[in-house]
């Protein structure tokens, strides 16, 4: 027999799950590889600059100004201090662009969001950096769906505990819907909350995994966001 | 007749406030005034430098990453892309030493947290970067005396209006303690809130300011943390 779930709070990843956010990330790394482009072939420099990220996460965390301060590291180091100044005026602009860009939602986010939060007390629940994201939820005019956003420093399994206890809800209350199995949904599933996978076309090498014996009566993967008002059991 | 108020939370700011900050930055400032006083005096590159700071403030916030990719945009700005690029390289891992820096936690702030955990719930609302405040949470163990903390993206009356909405409470069941008049004291009592006032010795130019006629009802300004648990006539 199927218990019906009490879901009392959804909480929405932002990053490519409410709108597009890897793609200009990826550009910035590229504007990285064109200008250091004559030291070493671009597969070489980005891994360079992957090395150089996961080394300042616990330093720096997610975001546009910790991504432009790794791009800047890594070019002097593999440039061994010999790339012109103005590359690095550059990669500052460059970032400032990240840290600004277009703001370019997902389909159907919004008549998603407006469906459920006449039923639910949604929430952002997003890493990154505080201020990225609060600039891209106030361009995306989405705010009044939320009571609020919670910005995480990490999506572990602790950094849920702490906001389910700032919550004041338990974990088979909370449903998180997001775009990363290991930041949003295998976090939540093993506190024993519910979460819904909704993949993006581009993701990011820190967050790819493969995951497999998830428990199916708290996950469920969808294709698109409409699917959810569709698809899932636990939404009513 | 004076109405007892009804404090439910008391917010306590973070940076000289719980514990030294602002010294830290001071020291980072003087790493890029002597890197490039070849090129133009203290009190100039200093006032370059927070030319910068303000210019960026909007899109970078505050914080260790934001301070220190103004300082590397101020070195190009003002050696003309013509720094030794070893000097960027020295102010990345200054600005990693900000980041990381000790924490120092101020005389008696503890015993007050002890004491007033008893009675209140106690909150840290501070504005800054993220994961730099969590460090230095962690770093401080202090940690249980608070039921979470709030980073503010600024705090300004709009973002304690938001502070409030989100803690279900009304600006007059809330108490501010901090440091800085403009970011801690004036936006709270503007909303109807309570603050106390503990001025640091040293103030970051851009918090800087004078300020009268203040509602000495729901004001008070001490000298020393201790003096909250003797002074404060709201305080019980």
């Amino acid at each position: 027999m199927h218990i019906r779930p009490d879901i009392k709070i959804i909480g929405f990843d932002a990053d490519d799950t409410l709108w597009a956010s890897e793609p200009y990330y990826r550009a910035l790394e590229q504007v990285f590889c064109d200008l250091v482009q004559d030291i070493m072939p671009p597969e070489i420099s980005s891994r360079e600059l992957y090395k150089t990220e996961l080394g300042n996460m616990p330093l720096y965390g997610y975001g546009a100004k910790a991504y432009t301060l790794s791009i800047i590291e890594t070019a002097l180091r593999i440039s061994n201090n010999k790339l012109p100044e103005t590359s690095i005026q550059t990669i500052l602009e460059a970032g400032k662009n990240l840290a600004d860009s277009p703001l370019e939602l997902l389909d159907n986010v919004e008549a998603v969001l407006k469906n459920l939060s006449l039923r639910y007390k949604l929430i952002v629940a997003t890493k990154g950096d505080l201020l990225d994201q609060e600039r891209k939820l106030k361009k995306s005019k989405l705010e009044s769906y939320f009571h609020h956003i919670e910005i995480m420093s990490d999506k572990q399994t602790g950094d849920y505990q702490k906001l389910f206890q700032h919550l004041d809800i338990k974990a088979e209350e909370f449903l998180i819907i997001g775009n990363s199995l290991k930041s949003d949904v295998l976090p939540v599933l093993e506190l024993g909350g519910y979460a819904i996978h909704i993949p993006y076309h581009t993701t990011w090498l820190h967050e790819k995994m493969d995951a497999c014996n998830l428990p199916q009566e708290r996950f469920i993967k969808v294709e698109s966001i409409t699917q959810i008002l569709q698809d899932c059991p636990w939404i009513f």
